[in-house]
């Protein structure tokens, strides 16, 4: 969507290192003298913020999918127009952990099947796709062995979702997939500086198109 | 859209008489032995209420015409869930102080001429019209004199946006005409009894035709 900056999300599943990879390459862009602003989904801006707050607080269940699938457009919408698009106009590279692949995932597949309401909604309200977007692609058990060994605590499979997160890895690569010229498949399951290496090369192929 | 019970909106412009006019009906209908809620928009529901308070609290611009929509809606389907739809399963009277045309309006006319975006919008999470939609009909000028008269304050005409209101009246006026099936329009500039009479005649005749 950029007419002079870069528009890069991150997705992949719990566990897959999007928080680390994305503090890296924002570290390599800048010492290459770009000016990087680093984001992240839901929230990102002072009103996003606020609306992520709203959502996440109190019950899971007090809202439902399509209200809460309301909530994250408003919040986004916020981020966009406050935000992202400045930052684009202005130039400079946006880093989104997280952006509308994740809602395709989250309240498309594993809430009510929401998909098609879901792409409804994002064309009305968003109409805005990033650039580039990097899936970190993991096996989830492999994931669950980090998050365990990060977080030094004992968990059984089951109690991370195991089958939740199957699906959601598949979810993400059918989408990237549908998606293909946008998308960056980068195997997970590496060391993090292979893994970084890797996504350098992705951005900095895309560039270089721009240059 | 009620299966058993009835839904009623009402709608006009500020000082128009409509919280007084509400709760008149609802006392009329409880003495019937109808079971009545009353309730009102933005709001009428605990999760509603709360994005209610996170839309007006604040700098006004704080929030795009568009994110401000996004709210809204939001909290409809909220208390469209949580309220209005058991209650009519259940065989109620529902009269709701302002509903979708309030959006369609304030949104749709005031806010940056989004009626199309309102009516997608409405269509895609909302879907649900009132059965009746009680237009209490008024030049602004007498609203406003009313208010001053209630408020005991000075105010000149241009600072209660009398052109706005005058627009808001032609507006709901034309809502009235395009939703013609489902709109009564009731002259507000009345006594309050020779107004309420009138809309009881109208309400009745509505549950006169389903009973």
């Amino acid at each position: 969507m950029s007419a002079s900056g870069l528009f890069i999300s991150f997705e992949g599943i719990d566990g897959s290192g999007k928080s680390t990879q994305v503090a890296l390459l924002a570290e390599h862009l800048r010492a290459q003298g770009r000016d990087v602003i680093v984001t992240r989904e839901p929230g990102g801006s002072d009103g996003a913020e606020e609306i992520r707050a709203l959502v996440l607080q109190g019950d899971p269940d007090r809202w439902s999918a399509e209200t809460e699938l309301l909530l994250f457009t408003a919040a986004r919408r916020d981020h966009l127009e406050r935000l992202i698009r400045p930052a684009l106009s202005a130039g400079k590279v946006v880093i989104c952990d997280r952006f509308a692949d994740s809602t395709r995932m989250y309240q498309g597949l594993s809430r009510g099947n929401l998909r098609n309401t879901v792409d409804t909604l994002h064309d009305l309200m968003i109409g805005v796709e990033p650039d580039v977007t990097v899936l970190i692609d993991m096996d989830p058990v492999e994931g669950l062995s980090r998050a365990k060994a990060r977080q030094g605590i004992e968990e059984r499979f089951e109690d991370f979702g195991a089958d939740l997160q199957t699906a959601m890895r598949a979810g993400f690569l059918a989408l990237a997939t549908e998606f293909s010229a946008r998308f960056r498949v980068i195997d997970g399951a590496r060391d993090v500086d292979s893994v970084a290496k890797d996504i350098r090369t992705a951005i900095e192929t895309e560039l270089a198109k721009r240059a």
